[in-house]
């Protein structure tokens, strides 16, 4: 039987968690955590912006979660509701001006809290590792 | 600026929720979710038990969710806490008869769950998956 420190999902775990909270120590300057962070990203590179089930989808949080992380943005007046151009009755999250300063200061930091975690790998390293990740949440099936 | 599914961090921890919702429900028929599980295979795999400083370390845990954690599997009767030989001070984790049972089948259980979400994956793919993996967890500092 394999060792726990063989199992691919046990790594995956832990190396996930020494990266969430390295990026978090990283963005904690900028007053986000990383998933707060993960809005405002999608919030600003989507144009027009995105709906929260958009959010939900993308994230694999729940709606309630959702709503929490953009209550929280909004507060911080980061993001805002705006109705749909397409569906008046849908609300989209959008970046506000200061929202996009954020973002990219919080880029930088980000990486940089990602990059401390994954120096044992080099760039060649670092991009296999990123299209196998993304290769398995491709194929989700969004559970 | 790099979007959010092109940055390494984001597809990790996205893959890593994946990997854990599929082990946590596959699992769910042996009542154990998968930090127990964790728990348990260090317990079963180690010669005379475990430390919770050790668990805690191996896992990237506080000691209090650790102290939780054992709790848990004691009630369910899967672990021990025992004298350590070398300092009777100190106690260790060990697995009881019934936990190595309860093992030996939800290892079979985690590792389909883990498969089934990273079936766009061929074997070589994984193997190197796990490689890139094991470096980044092996260089942390503890953190």
């Amino acid at each position: 039987m394999a060792g726990l420190t063989d199992d691919v999902g046990f790594l995956l775990s832990r190396a996930s968690g020494l990266v969430v909270r390295a990026t978090n120590a990283a963005l904690a300057v900028e007053g986000l955590r990383v998933r707060q962070y993960s809005v405002l990203v999608l919030a600003c590179d989507a144009a027009g912006g995105v709906s929260q089930r958009e959010l939900a989808d993308c994230l694999g949080l729940d709606p309630s979660q959702i709503v929490t992380l953009v209550d929280e943005l909004t507060e911080a007046g980061l993001v805002e509701r705006r109705p749909s151009p397409a569906d008046r009755r849908t609300r989209l999250v959008g970046a506000t001006p200061e929202g996009r300063r954020v973002r990219s200061r919080a880029a930088r930091r980000a990486e940089a809290g990602v990059q401390r975690e994954l120096a044992p790998l080099d760039d060649d390293d670092q991009a296999t590792l990123r299209a196998l990740l993304a290769r398995v949440v491709a194929g989700s099936t969004g559970r």
